[in-house]
């Protein structure tokens, strides 16, 4: 959009290296690279697809910043939620750089800081809006944005070879719940003097139109108080979302309700979020669960975790009647402020289901706003901030490439447009952009304890034992003559039911004699060939008989 | 809604037995029971939750009907989607009774009696609509309904207590592709008579209007059609919606191209409706797959199964590159015809960025239209039908719920408005409706050849499994001395990559030898005690050093 101007700049180029999160959604990590300094934006992770068998947490792999350690000046974060920040503790415990975000945002990284027993070792900055950090040769700025968690950022990322503007997760709020609407003049100023490249959030950009307000969301609550005063209410949203949380406590207020907040992590968020001053709570409204009891439930609002159906969430354990102090009963009123984030949508329904059968009345639809923008403010954003490249970020390939017809039909070349992959570096000056090389990117698998020890052939394992169980074949033979001591015994596990199946293994059983008999026979001392005869004759022999195949494991015993 | 009025029959009271389909979606099958007589209708099969894993299909449990043999005068079909006749084979294979359903229906049924080897053994009789069979002391009576699929019904089961209309799957369409709009004359006729109770589709009784008439989804396709004249065509829908292949025909006759129908169970559907005349196709039409290179790509189009993203289907196959005919490109426009069915929708997301990637245009947004009937369609069938009880069917809780609204809305008093659970035996007569005793149901497993030897024991064991895999302790013990001859020997599986890890192997097989020392040293026999030895120590030992929970599953072997 913007028209081509002479420039005399000769310096490198600035060069934009993802490190995540454009294919596995979550993984939100950016390189900025400029002569010798390295920037980091946000340090995300994100849920195990539905392959991903046992896997607790997905974090990215940082091998291009682990090699570059020395260069790296810090992480900047643009705001609190788990896509952002989740991977620093897994990231600091191996690079020890300072971190910078707005108030919040560190409230929510010092509460995980702390558990992982980083806290003090990590230098932290809380940065207001308006103000910049210099990082080697970056200078990053802070710019106010709006979104579904308070104090979220975009940042203005100035370098020699010209000033990238990052949105961060974003929408525009002119009527915010706390705080400052998206501080739209700084985009047009900076877009005034020149901005290189736009990253701009494309969740929405297949949403036409403009995301509404949240404020939209507090009068729906309203019209919901009025109209169910003689019934409880409980109502499930994003444990972040402390505007929403501000929001049931403005109308449980004026109701004259007492409101509960249920479910770990929005405990404590709420309570980082008081502490900071970004909620604002009358006294006496706040009481412990415990308290529930001594309030008729007409003068009651729970406010809990579970939006997601997730299984062990609040809402979830009501739903299911294995909550310990509320029972769900046709007195109540569940409101879900939220939307199903896509996979989710049967856990949501299958909670729904069984909160109808206890006889509550559900609400679902209208009592929640995205955090995202939409197509008429992407086209704000890129109007005001006249980038010479775009880059859309943030969102699933379709959604980065809706962004992509936005930014042309605003009349930013096709040649500007980057669709960018993991790993790609991008190197960027006024004149030019092209792809340039590639840098080690993945997903690392998080199991428990370990980090990265679980991988594609314990996945596929994982897979195979699920799809059809084991089938274990134990045999003990003789050290010296190879003859067999004693088995081939047969034991599954997650194969048959093996009452109903004794005639199966029995058969199983003979065969593996005769496969056995046939080794020795043979004179075969070879293990890895006998192991082979073993899984080769049993597969097929349970195949024919079931049509499944479990994995088949032999073991030799030498004696 | 109808006044009451005296009535003097006083014979038996009509049963109506819900025997799936109420818990588990798709199971739908229910049994009336008049006297002497049990009819059945419908007999369909479900697909398995996320969490029965390796399970291929879940079946009706029909110990009731087994139990009642001699009873059950025959099985009446609605229509031909899986959920309603996809458990005919499993059913038949126990009881041999005869099947009724409509031409294109018994079309389907056939094909897969055939691939079972049940055709010859099976009765079978092709009613028309308007026609009534008599089964026992009941009469069927097929009236048409508009649904998703050609030669759907409803049928009105006419006993001597009175008669309930069974809508099946339906919408109204006054203007449908093939055959005639829903007999709403047949309804009104039988209302005036007087219907003891309607069980009537609840699927889309949480959605406002009326669903639109087929056609809408041909004006679309000639839409697309038109304004996609240089690319070529690659349309995804449901395998048996016939009359949206009908329309894609049609579209692209219109328009010249040459039409290639892929996919295992389309074809099959597509060649059936050819031999029922379900379909007209103009000459020179349809052409061999392999026949696709021989036409330059703005002349064909490719109708293909996959909407719904499922892994091996032909459109999945094509996105991911595994199909060996069609190479996916930027001259391609893939329409998805269809919406995700709930559960879905992550795998359609997949396959349309798989195919975005590739360079394809995906239209994926009004190209569709439900195949069951919205609120105002509803409340019109209740209004013709004016039934006594209300008996929401084929949904959800939350879906027969809002039916259950609408019918009080109608007019039908709170009590006669019967929300039942599979297994319920309701009792109906004129005067009174009433609960009175519950037959067994379930889920019945189907896992290869199977059927039923999978069951919560195994499943438990399957996501156990998947969650941390399998880590087998083997040891040879001397059969007289007790005394360790070999091993103890450790091996996992889907647990972590042992490389990784041999460590943590080390030290967890010199804690089993310290073990099987100290059973030995105490003189422990007992091989349950050993067992129970083995799993508590490793089990806590693993924990600790991991924070995860491999089956522990020790063998012992006597030499």
């Amino acid at each position: 959009m913007r028209k081509t101007k002479k420039v005399n700049y000769e310096g490198p180029s600035l060069k934009v290296i993802p490190l995540g999160g454009l294919e596995q959604i979550g993984l939100n990590i950016t390189a900025f690279e400029y002569g010798d300094s390295i920037v980091v934006v946000d340090c995300g992770l994100s849920f195990p697809d539905d392959d991903m068998l046992g896997i607790d947490l997905v974090i990215p792999d940082i091998t291009y910043l682990r090699e570059n350690a020395e260069r790296v000046q810090g992480i900047v974060i643009t705001h609190g939620h788990e896509d952002h920040i989740g991977a620093l503790p897994y990231v600091l415990r191996e690079l020890n750089i300072p971190i910078y975000a707005t108030r919040l945002t560190m409230g929510l990284i010092e509460n995980k800081l702390k558990e992982h027993e980083l806290l003090e070792s990590t230098k932290r900055k809380v940065i207001k809006f308006g103000q910049s950090v210099n990082l080697g040769q970056f200078r990053i700025e802070f710019i106010k944005t709006n979104h579904s968690i308070v104090d979220a950022a975009a940042l203005a990322i100035h370098s020699p070879a010209g000033t990238v503007i990052h949105t961060g997760d974003f929408k525009v709020d002119y009527t915010p719940v706390f705080g400052e609407a998206i501080d739209l003049q700084r985009f047009a100023e900076l877009g005034k003097k020149g901005v290189l490249a736009l990253m701009c959030d494309s969740t929405n950009a297949e949403r036409k139109g403009f995301t509404q307000s949240e404020r939209t969301v507090g009068h729906a609550f309203d019209t919901i108080f009025h109209e169910h005063q003689g019934s409880r209410l409980i109502i499930a949203t994003f444990a972040s979302n402390v505007d929403r949380v501000q929001q049931i406590i403005n109308s449980a207020h004026k109701y004259g309700r007492k409101v509960v907040v249920e479910g770990r992590s929005m405990v404590n968020i709420i309570e980082t979020a008081i502490n900071l001053g970004c909620i604002s709570i009358p006294e006496n409204t706040l009481v412990e669960i415990d308290r529930l009891k001594d309030y008729p439930d007409d003068r009651t609002v729970i406010i809990t975790t579970g939006s997601q159906g997730e299984n062990m969430a609040a809402l979830s354990r009501m739903a299911s009647g294995m909550h310990r102090k509320v029972i769900i009963g046709p007195n109540d009123t569940v409101i879900f402020s939220s939307n199903p984030i896509p996979g989710n949508e049967k856990a949501v329904t299958k909670v729904i289901n069984e909160l109808e059968i206890k006889g509550a009345e559900v609400i679902f639809q209208d009592v929640h706003v995205s955090g995202h923008a939409c197509q008429e403010e992407i086209k704000l954003i890129y109007t005001l901030v006249q980038p010479r490249y775009a880059i859309p970020v943030h969102g699933e390939y379709k959604h980065r490439k809706a962004q992509a017809e936005i930014a042309m039909e605003l009349g930013i070349p096709k040649e500007n447009v980057l669709m960018l992959s993991s790993g790609d570096v991008l190197e960027l000056t006024e004149e030019s952009a092209a792809v340039t090389g590639q840098v080690q990117v993945g997903a690392i698998l998080v199991d428990g304890l370990s980090v990265g020890d679980v991988g594609n052939v314990v996945l596929r394992d994982r897979q195979h034992l699920a799809e059809d169980g084991i089938l274990i074949v134990v045999v003990a033979l003789d050290g010296v003559t190879g003859h067999v001591v004693s088995g081939p015994d047969l034991v599954s596990r997650g194969f048959v039911y093996v009452k109903e199946s004794d005639e199966l293994m029995d058969e199983a059983r003979d065969l593996m004699e005769k496969v056995m008999e046939a080794n020795v026979a043979r004179g075969c001392t070879d293990w890895g060939r006998i192991k082979t005869s073993i899984k080769d004759s049993l597969g097929d022999f349970i195949w024919k008989k079931t049509k499944r195949r479990p994995m088949i494991l032999p073991i030799i015993m030498e004696t």
